[in-house]
């Protein structure tokens, strides 16, 4: 059974992503993980900037990469991505396939947490907007 | 007692790998984490160019890194790190301090693997150049 | 009367393109030039990996970029460009748009050559291959 | 006779700024130039988050960059520059330099204005900070 996931960016690998290895370089995945999670945010209907304006700084806590297979220019992938609520984190897991061969290239779960005035809170208004894209702590992800 | 560490390599943060944020980007660390290794491997006696002519191709399998602390632009940063052998796995423990308050503001485990003709081999030879520098299982790391 | 184009690409600005000022870096505009000069190649019918299978390493010689108007996050534009051959040279004139109020951000010529072995060479392969795609020296661009 | 620079700062290539052709990517000497001009600021008194306090926005105009020598990963560079005041304009012409064998591999003429609320002024306030390091118009350059 195929995986469901919430929301879907595609991307084309741009060369200059590329190291000299021929490939897009690890650092670069956080990039698309990271553009990925933003069109998600806008597509919920609350950019990242929007959010920021609410005084609510979204900030990265933790996030664990695994690198399955590597892209390479002018390749397409999708970022498919859930998004949970635990307590006060917001968990991104984000996969990305190659669309040529379907192949998972590289999957992510990235701990969010929001600042205000410096200091984690609970994030309320962002949970709000997110809403119905929230996973169910219950459902498999 | 201060943590120990086998390679410390000293960084200033650059104005265009901070975001809007104001704030050093997320994947820029990792590109910290990747320069460190990298000197490191060229401090040991083997440049990742070096590597790479021995036929055995480094990548990166999965990165785990946590965020504690902001960097900002033109702050000083030292990237310590330590090296292990397990298995097949060669694993970096990396952290970035701020100089001037010496908080530690990101921790990273980065395990890589060494591919020739894309399959993974145990990279003997690279053992072999990094001998001493290779933190012993039995250590605190 | 409205200046033409021979090839468009869209753009969408990535948060993480901006710096500390809140704006797209300037750097990055020359990230999005050069990925329009090669989507532009692919669409011509030669990819830029394609091009270095032929032996041929297109380079740029020399650029000139003006920036008129700051992009930021999440904004849409469009690079429109236009190129010409010129003895040995392939240049390129590219201008980048905000699609919202279709300001001219940013217009860059970029001049390129082919390498042989290290040595300048007419790229005769590559000018075939864009053949009806080269601006005419006649034309106004 | 050697050319006389106010600045200089050196640069070690990091292997991430290299693109898929091993060397570094265009785009990258556009960081390392405004990597040099931030760190001369600094150097000359008024970094640029300082400028930025003033309620004064740099930002450029117009770059120019000829690019004469490849750099690859693990080289030593040295980017220098002079800076001088032309009406409203700042202009830095910088040069990089490949320590190994100072070949000249990249040079810039970048054109600055500083903005007041989106308003182009005449940065009297930068020039006095700047004062002896603006080298004087009648001086070869």
């Amino acid at each position: 059974m195929e995986k469901k996931y919430t929301y879907t960016l595609e991307i084309k690998v741009r060369d200059y992503e590329c190291d000299a290895q021929g490939i897009v370089n690890n650092a670069n995945y956080q990039h698309y993980f990271e553009y990925a999670r933003h069109e998600f945010l806008e597509h919920a209907g609350c950019s990242f900037a929007e959010i920021r304006k609410l005084g609510i700084e979204p900030v990265v806590a933790r996030i664990e990469i695994d690198y399955k297979n590597s892209l390479h220019g002018g390749e397409l992938c999708q970022c498919k991505l859930n998004a949970k609520r635990e307590g006060i984190k917001f968990i991104f897991y984000e996969d990305i396939y190659r669309v040529a061969d379907n192949k998972l290239c590289s999957s992510a779960k990235v701990t969010t947490v929001c600042l205000k005035s410096g200091r984690p809170v609970r994030g309320d208004e962002l949970a709000a907007k997110l809403g119905q894209y929230l996973t169910d702590d219950t459902a498999t992800i």
